[in-house]
Order: structure tokens, then C-alpha cells, then sequence
């Protein structure tokens, strides 16, 4: 496999964190370019902070810039229901040793896709508010994108009844983005739930012995504990984490390749992505959906990641 | 298991013929007060007709009322893709002997809910524009109505990737009377969509001997070759037949308590009905929504209602 | 001038009280079918009670019908804060002789544009509620229609900054209004402004001497006083009085022919009415609207009007 | 009066043009930190190109930048029918001798408003796409605007029947800007079609000799033409000019303080300025509503500022 240049834009959050996890471990052939943060599980200063202290933890030298601070057009939405007020309650990590780098990051995001050479893949875990307005500002960097491979929507809801927590928040953006003419590879709820770190998972993945699987561990009975209670499920779906395990392995998940529409305007189903799964629409397809996951394999794949933090300090 | 008043109002469509097929047969405590017709499958014209043929068929003494010709606010959708240009194309059956009863399908649902001993169960199987129309027109009428037993919505869509057909044609009716305050007991895709009329299943009722079971047979060999056609499926999902199986019965399905509300101004997503599963809206649940059917106890039981034809000659 | 049928579709309602004394004067060559009410200022029942203590007070030998109890589909709106209470505060009448005619509203105007002969005009001054579901339930009636002549919209709002009251309580209602394909003569808040009943105006009135006209002043000054508290304006537009009062003498308006569609979907703008005045949608006129009114001539009919009630016990 | 630095954000465009040369006139008190461009009468290269002409014209030195070449969300809506393909057609002018100063619009306006000493009035004659831009990627740029004086809206349309052009290419960016917190002055159509140059103004302009009056001369002719084909007016509104003649005069003008919210979710009514001008909402006022133009004066000045060119080569 050779190395890919992927910028991760996260609000981490649980499931960013081990998203960026395994995007930096020794299994991944990632070149991680940058990760920038959004408004999203929290506010935006809480997820740089958040994605500060996951960089220390693992010892990871890449630029950490901090993005947009609200939707572009929608109200503000978090969800500390889920993440706790810190956006990554449960384990407690060191106070960051940096700030973050100066700029913007969708400066960032432009810079690196005019600059760079060859493509660049960039991975949104949280509103695809940045994308959006890097979309927006340069639309000709969208020739320098080889890939969107995002966590967000579904064929139904968690934050209403039909829409998924990422593109609700900012379904404008969402928008943008699926319209852009770029690729999508779209890890949607039908995906992500069905990646869910149940007791049984939690214990498997409790016996790697070392730090940062530790954190890992952590993170996860903090977040199952979250799910248990708001939605009633065996643990928490590590949603963000396969757009990366997908980098690492695609061969994870199967897809349809259809089109796939935001919704912005709707009384009850505002964020809500139409995937057109049945062909009915006659709009020429966009997305890589995927809607089956290789359990077994994905969580093999996810605890050899784990393991191979076992030499970091 | 005592008898139930109900009022079938249907646009038949190969699987609402079936609907009131098994709620005519032997096996069924229902006293049906008419069957009432709207346009959704095809034009309401066409619906009656087919209406009387299958009234003829099986030899049932109700009044059959045509009701209305268009939905209360949208366009005209017609769906002959799936049930041929006569709605009820495959099988041939005589011209009907008798033409419909005067009067309009409003007046008569107003006028048996206002007159008749007791609670009176309404059936829709197509969109919804008469049931809302009454209850516009008299609003006191909720008060004798026991329950609307639906085929309609679902979690996902089949006429848009997010909107079943019988709401998307008439989505303001639906809302109406989701919002009525009546009780609902709703069949949508989720449950319909588990009980095709597979080749396998074909072949099982095709060794049913009696002209009605004949007729059964010969439109789910239609029905199927439509479904594989235009959706791939293995057979056409009987989709309105659940209603009727219900009221023979409830044990067959499993039900969630929830609120369903309608989305009727959506840009993408005109139609959609918002299942609020995960209960995330703080909404009063208002439906039984049906989301699990034994599928074994389901075609035996088909099977014994076509069995109990075997005398009707 | 030739005898026109009518039919008044009203809440009374000061203006819509107005509307039908100027209806059955001496001086008009209408012949009113009957009265049907709708909800709209207050509730239905009220508003009946209204029209039942009009027709006692001029001796009118007409139906009374009550119609329909809420809008189609809207949550119910009233506007107690401009009629008051009763709907038709200020002048004290006394509790009518007689109540409604039994039936309903929406089939009453469905049974006599089917058997009258000739072509009948209905003139709507409330919410469309009535009207939409005679021409949803009987579509065929729009033949006999020979124009709607009706109070509502305008290229600016009341109710809210860009929707009038009567188009708002009912926007559905008024979209199959105005796309029914039947002929609409509109006096929208672009015509009715013109005719506000300001202190002058009401001093010059009450010089008639005679009962009705009493009558008519006591409510010209309620009236007067609420939109002088409300809106800040120097006296009550007599709105609904814009529609009989053409259909006495049509040169008293200057209209503009051009296509109006009705909003029901914006999040600000329900019920707004998109009036196409510059031409720039390219869609077929379907209105008549009153853009300007010959205020000299209007009020001097008006007290003619009044005068003619000077034998009226 | 003392000396408020101003940004012209605008898509010149004939008004526009008239606008940048009041501001820059002698008898303006304004600093022009810069002239930025955006997408909109026509494609944002050629208002470029458009502004350098202007600005060599009348030997203006200030930075042009180059903005946002597309609305946020909405599709691209260009307005030929009225400016030409150049977007500036009628007069001929020598190509620019320079060409646009680096970087992107969005953060010359960011940055200024960053360093600059004191508050700066933002002035976009265009869509608000720029501006939009600008505080969603810098929210806390908002407190050294000074006010947002702007072209744009009303109470009625031009482009549609409701909406007028500049907040129709771009709604969302103007729902950006009314919820933004900053103070908007907003000159709509109520305004800007009172200051239309008809004949006679014309005939009166074209007395002035010097050649940046006769290059005004020569938009107002091509631009009145424009107008009197498309929609049968007298003369063009040159709606631009009132920003900068409030700018030099706020006398000229009377204002209302109300509420303004922008409509982008209708049917029909995409891009409507819901003005609140009867108070109805109770939400708080956010802008001066320009609905009175002291026309006598206007022209006046405005041959005054043509006049004050009389010694540029």
C-alpha cells in the first residue's frame, strides 16, 4: 500500500480521538498533513484541546489548527449528552505541552491542497463546516482532492428521528460538499452501528497493555456508558473510527455507489441525507456508501492497531 | 374473538385486492360497513372497478363508494411502474356486475361513524385524502373512530429514497391524520418489506385449488415480475395485506409505541414520515408502528384464509 | 345590470358584515344563495352567530350555513385582538331569531353549483377553507363557478410582515384556490388600505339615519379603534367590503391580470401570495387584482348604500 | 463631518460603478480601505475587471481584491438581462492598466477590519456572499464593524415576485448578515426606486462636462434602456448610489427601525426580506429601513459630486 496524504478534520470527541488513533498508528501508510477542528461534539476551542492532548499522547508531530467556531448558517448544536462536557470525558490526559499552530484551518486546508504534490484525502469526522468554506473560498482546489471519506447521515437519524448528529449540525455545509463533484466515501449510520464496542469488545481490547490502548479502553466504557443510557444500546459505536480503519483497510466494508442528497429545508427532516439506495431518482451517483462492516476482521484489524502502541511512551 | 366494525378504504392494487380479500374470508370476525375507493394506485375510476371485480369475485354484499379524485394539495402521482395501467393488471376478471353506490366516500365514512352502534375501525391502504377529508369536513367523527389501521411510511422510502408511495401522493392527508389525535396502528416498509411473495412462497399458495386463491396467485406472479423489474426484489411485498392480517390477527406483528410525525415541506424530502424510535423528540407517542412480523405464522395463515374460499363459487 | 347568484363565504366579522349589507341593499342586483361561514376571525360557531344577527337585523331571507371548524391543515389562528371576542364587538344586536340552516357548509355550495342554474359566484372574505374542500371533494363544481371574488393576500402582510390574515390562517386552502384553474378577482391589502373608514369617514356615515347604518357606524368605530391600537392606522380598512362592493359597481377598482401563487412552505413566508406584478415568472395570469380604488366614488356609493336601508324596520 | 473608512464590496455593475465614484468623489469624507468583488451581476472575474476600469477612471488608489466566485449554497444567477455581458455594457472603457491585489476578498476584509485603527464601515452593493464569508470564518471581526450600509431587498421583488436580485443569488449569506449582531442600514427597493434616472435626470447629468460625468452619463442611458425593455420603467434605479449618497448625506433619507429576516427555506419565496414594518414579529429591530428619499436633494448632490470631477485628466 503506498502512502496516502490525508488531512483529518475532527471535533474530537470519543470516536475522532481513535480515529486519529489509528491514522497515526505503525499499521497505517497515512501522512498525516495536518488535523484541523471544528465545531461539532462541543465547541471548538474544547475539540483543538482535545485533539492537543491526543497528539501528545502518542507522540504525533503534525499541525494541529483550529477551524470554524459555528455552522455556516444553522444554530449552534453540541452534544455533551454523548461526550461530556470536555467533548472526551472519561480518561484523564496531561494538559496539552502546545497550542495549536496559528491560522485558520481552512486556510490550512487550501494551502495544502494548492501546495502539496499529488492528491490529498480528506477525512471529516465531525461538520463538514471547514470543507465547506474551503470549498467555498477556493473552488479550485477540489481537482487536489482525491477523496471525502466521512463519517456522517444514514439511511435514518440519532439526533432526530432522520438525521445523523454530523450533517444535522450543519446540513448547508453537508450540502456543499456532497454537491461539490468530489468523491465521497460516506461511513453513514448503517456503517457505524454496526461497529459497536459492546462489554465483550471493551474486555477484548482491555487486555492490550499499554498506554494509549488504556486511554483507548477508557474512552470506550465512558462512551458506552453515554449510549447505554441516552439510546439504550450495548455500548458505543466508534462511528469516526472507519473512515480510518477504511484507510487502512478497505477491504472492511462492502458499498453501493449511488447518489446521495442533503436535506436543508425541511420542517422535521432538516441534516436528513438521501441516499438513493433503490434508483429511483435518476441523479447520477456520488457516494461510496458503505452498509456492511466484517465485524470479525474490523475488530482484529482495530486490536492489532492497538497493540501497535505497545513501544510508545 | 368478538366482531369489528370496519370501513377497507383502498386504491386496489393488486395487494389491497388481497386486503380485502382476507378481510371478507371465513377466517375473519370483521363486519365490513363498505369498502371505500380514493386515487393513488391509479385513478379512482380505475380503483372502483376493481373495487366491484374483486367484490364480485368473492361474492361480498357491501356497498362500494367512490371518494376522491386527487389529493387534497399535491399534484397527481399515479404508480402504473408497479400495477399496470389497470391497476390491477395480470389476472382478468368479468366486468363488475354492479357499479358503485351513490354518494361520496367522505360522506359515507361521516355518516357511518355518525350512525353506527359502537366504534368503527378505518383501513386505509392508499394515500390517506379521505380519511383527512372527513375529518376536516367533521371533526367530531375521531371520537367513534377505534383505531386507523395503515399501510403507509416506514423508516425509508420507496417512491423517493426517503418516502413510501401511499404518504409521498398525499402527504398534507397523512399529517392530518397523524396529528388527529385518533390512534394509529401503521404498516409501514419496515414491515411490509418482510413479507414478499417469493417464488418459493408462489409456488406454495399456487397448490391452493379455488378460484379465489387462482386469482391471489395469478397477481402476485404479476405483482412479482413488476417488483423484480423496477426494485430487484424476489417478489412484490404484499404491502397492504398486513393491515387485514392484523385485525385476524395482532399477534403476528410486533409494535413499537412511538410518534410519527410527517414532513410536508421538505425540499428532498416531501413525504417522509419522522419514526421516532430512538425517542429523541420528546413527542407523545401517537402510533403502534409495526416492526417485526412472523413471517412462518404470517403465510400460514394467508394460506388458510385462501383455503377458506374453497366453497365460493 | 343583470341578477348575479352569490354565494357569501364569511366569518363575521366586522368588515364581513359589511360586506353582506352592501349585498342585499336595494341597490344591489345580487341574488344571494345563501350565507356559509368558515373559521377564521373567531371560531366557526361565533362567526355563525354573527351572520344569523346580520341577516335579522336587515330582514334577509337567506341559508345560513356553518362550515368548516379549523383550516385544512394549519394549527387554528384567530384574531380577537382586531374583531374582539365575539368577533363582532362594539355594536350590541340581539340574539338571533333563528340558528344555522343544518348541512354543512362545503356541501351546500357543492349542491347548488350543481343544480343552479346557470353560473354562481362565491365570494369568499374569510380563510379559503370552505371553498378548497368543495373544490377537493367535487372537482367538477368549477365549471359552474363563475368567478371567486374574494378578500385576501397582497404584496405585503398584516398578520405577519408579509402574509394577510385570511391567506395565512389557510394557506393550503388558498394555494387550491388559486390553482383550481376557476377565475379570481383578488382585493388584496393593496386595494383594502385604500378604503380605510377614518373619523371623517365615520362622521360623514353617521349622519345616515336609519338602523343599519347605526349599526354600520357603531362597528366602523370598534373597528377603527382596534387597528388604531394595533397597527397604528387612523381608522379600519373595510376589507371585505372591497368584494360586494365591486360586484355593485366593478369601474370603482383598477385591476392588473397577472398570475398569483400562494406559499406554504416558507419558514417566514407561509401564506405570503406571490403576486407577479413585473411580469417576471413567466406563469399564466390567473387573477384579477385590485390595485387601485376610486376612493370619491367608493364612499359615496357606500352611503348611498346605507341610505337605501332607510325603510328597514 | 469627520473622515469613516469604508470597504466596497461590490459586482460592478452600472450602479455599483456610480457608487465607487460618489465615494471616492471630492465631496466624500470617506477612506476607501478597498474595493473587494464578488460574483454576482455577472461572473466575479468580469466585475473585476469592471472595478480596476472604474478606478483607473477616476485615478482612485486603493486595493481591488477578488472575492467569492459563487453563492454559498445557492446556484450561480447572473443578471445580463440588465447589465449586459460585460456587466457593465454602454460606455467603453480602456482595459485596466493594473489587475486585481492578491489574495482572497474575504481576508483583505478580515484583516483590515483586524488592524485597522477605530470601526469600519462595511458597504456591499452586491450579494453578501463576501461578507457572509468573512464572519463565519472570523466571528469576532464583528465588533470593529461600524455598520453594514447596504443595497439590497425590500418589501417586494424585482427578481421574483417577492425577492429582490441581490439577496436572491445569495439568501443564506443574507440571513448571515441581518442574524449577524451588526447593524445593517439597508437601502431596498422601497428606497432605490425612487431615485430612478428617468430622461430628465439624464438630460440634466449630461450638462455636466468632464468625462467621468459623461461616462455616468453613458451607463444611465444604456441602463435606463435595460430597464424600460425588461420591466417598463422610466430610467434605471441607480439602487447602488444610495449607500454612498447616505454615506455623504444620511439626511437624504428617512428611516424606520425594525426587524428584517431573510426567507430561505419557501417555495416561492426564497430570497424575501421579511421587513417588520407594522411590528408584528416582536423579534428586536437589527436594521434602518431606508423608505423615504428626499428626491429634490438627491439629484441635487449628486450633480454636485459629478460636477467635483471637473479637474480629473
Amino acid at each position: 500500500m503506498t502512502t496516502r496524504k490525508v488531512i483529518l478534520d475532527c471535533d474530537p470527541g470519543h470516536d475522532d480521538a481513535i480515529s486519529i488513533i489509528i491514522a497515526a498508528s505503525k499499521l497505517s501508510h497515512l501522512e498525516i498533513l495536518g488535523i484541523t477542528t471544528v465545531a461539532g461534539n462541543v465547541e471548538v476551542e474544547k475539540n483543538t484541546v482535545n485533539a492537543l492532548k491526543v497528539k501528545d499522547l502518542i507522540g504525533l508531530d503534525v499541525p494541529v489548527i483550529q477551524g470554524a467556531k459555528r455552522p455556516l448558517i444553522n444554530k449552534m448544536e453540541i452534544a455533551t449528552e454523548i461526550h461530556g462536557e470536555s467533548g472526551m470525558d472519561g480518561p484523564t490526559l496531561p494538559h496539552p505541552k502546545s497550542t495549536a499552530d496559528s491560522g485558520h484551518a481552512v486556510d490550512f486546508i487550501i494551502e495544502q491542497l494548492s501546495t502539496v504534490k499529488g492528491k490529498v484525502t480528506l477525512v471529516p469526522t465531525g461538520p463538514l463546516t471547514n470543507i465547506a468554506l474551503a470549498l467555498m473560498k477556493a473552488p479550485e482546489i477540489k481537482h487536489k482532492i482525491d477523496e471525502i471519506v466521512l463519517m456522517g447521515g444514514g439511511t435514518f437519524g440519532n439526533w432526530t428521528p432522520t438525521a445523523e448528529f454530523n450533517i444535522f449540525v450543519d446540513a448547508e455545509a453537508a450540502k456543499v460538499v456532497f454537491e461539490s463533484g468530489v468523491h465521497v466515501t460516506m461511513f453513514g449510520l448503517d456503517a457505524t452501528h454496526q461497529v459497536i464496542a459492546t462489554k465483550e469488545v471493551q474486555q477484548r481490547l482491555a487486555k492490550v497493555d499499554n498506554k494509549v490502548a488504556k486511554f483507548v479502553s477508557e474512552l470506550l466504557v465512558f462512551f458506552g456508558e453515554m449510549y447505554e443510557d441516552y439510546f439504550g444500546f450495548e455500548g458505543g459505536p466508534i462511528h469516526d473510527a472507519c473512515t480510518t480503519m477504511y484507510l487502512l483497510k478497505p477491504e472492511l466494508f462492502d458499498f453501493k455507489h449511488v447518489n446521495v442528497a442533503v436535506e436543508t429545508k425541511g420542517e422535521l427532516t432538516y441534516g436528513v441525507t438521501s441516499v438513493d439506495l433503490l434508483k429511483v431518482t435518476g441523479k447520477i451517483p456520488n457516494t461510496h456508501f458503505a452498509y456492511k462492516v466484517d465485524q470479525e476482521e474490523f475488530w482484529n484489524l482495530f486490536e492489532s492497531v492497538l497493540q501497535s502502541y505497545d513501544e510508545v511512551e
